[in-house]
């Protein structure tokens, strides 16, 4: 049966999923890339990045459950571009050419541009204002019986799971604390009812969390 | 050196360090018991109930580092008793007449008692209307040489990591969402900064974290 599924999505100690001040420059904003280290020393982390080696333990291992499985993502109008991307005609995302999609991919954006996007390697962007479940059902049927990838970013993780439609979840605890930012707990009161929930630590310094409904 | 100490200070996955709603009959709100479980099922934790047995790997290893070396505890208004407490002339706290504490206690409240509590088995309870600078110097003073632990809520001990007075935390994320609380972590961004992190995941589900000062 097809899941939903989030990966690889890092929050800060202090629980936010994103920083403050998010811009072209500052796609992440104060956290900057910090929030992301553990991912890039990884070998899965430095094989999207184009290179070789990294380290291949535990982080590792959750990393590379990415990929595999997954016919579409869904991710939110702020991971697809800086604010306001919507009035930039000739904006594509941040990934380039050919984005590490290689599936349909539904932005969710309250101002969809009229047309999708087709981009190299399979990637193709298509622009919806609808609700988590209208997306979901959209996704699924693109996905062609594979697994749909909640991408992220935090708001729309939040709205996903509030929803009650994700079946596996996979957050990377970072020791850090941002102080600000996009919480990605707020309003989620009693969401852990319903998975099974597991906490291992890795020697790198961070936390993966993962829920599996039960 | 005399060092100042948290430890076994329950926190929510989303950072609540108590519930909402707190009370005589719910101390910690709509919380209840979730957040401590873990310490009860340790040997540590059936001692101080009284009891016997228990398991004793690593959440008792953490939990059993509550009292050796500690001279002096400073709590919250919020852990002696429930709201307006200062209204009863009778309230000695929850403790019973023979605290857990042993030793000088200081409890820092707007509207400090006029008088120490003296009780049975060595606590004696001072009440502070004072800065946490001022709070630690007196209890450095009564803990003759000896550490000084941090014992919360969750207000104080933010309070106390922000103004970079804590040596030592240990916090023990507990796999819930309360949803709704008093937060640790609010206004600490950037704490991490100067101490050691290290996470470790127990088999009971909860992940202790430990902040020493590097």
């Amino acid at each position: 049966m097809s899941r939903t599924r989030i990966h690889n999505f890092s929050i800060s100690l202090d629980g936010f999923g994103t920083g403050e001040g998010l811009s072209l420059d500052a796609p992440f904003g104060h956290a900057g890339h910090r929030m992301h280290q553990w991912m890039f020393a990884t070998r899965f982390g430095a094989g999207i990045m184009g290179g070789e080696g990294g380290a291949s333990g535990v982080d590792d291992a959750f990393a590379q459950q990415h990929e595999p499985g997954i016919g579409a993502e869904i991710m939110g109008a702020g991971k697809f571009g800086p604010p306001c991307w919507q009035d930039d005609p000739d904006w594509k995302g941040w990934w380039g050419p050919n984005p590490p999609f290689h599936t349909p991919t539904f932005v969710l954006t309250h101002r969809p541009p009229s047309q999708p996007l087709e981009m190299e390697g399979g990637t193709t962007f298509h622009f919806l204002d609808t609700t988590p479940e209208k997306a979901l059902e959209l996704a699924k049927e693109a996905a062609g019986g594979q697994d749909v990838r909640i991408g992220g970013g935090p708001t729309m993780v939040r709205d996903f799971i509030a929803a009650g439609l994700v079946d596996h979840i996979h957050f990377v605890q970072v020791p850090i604390l941002l102080g600000r930012g996009v919480r990605v707990w707020d309003g989620l009161e009693g969401a852990e009812a319903g998975y099974d929930i597991e906490t291992v630590s890795s020697p790198s310094g961070v936390t993966h969390l993962t829920f599996t409904r039960s």
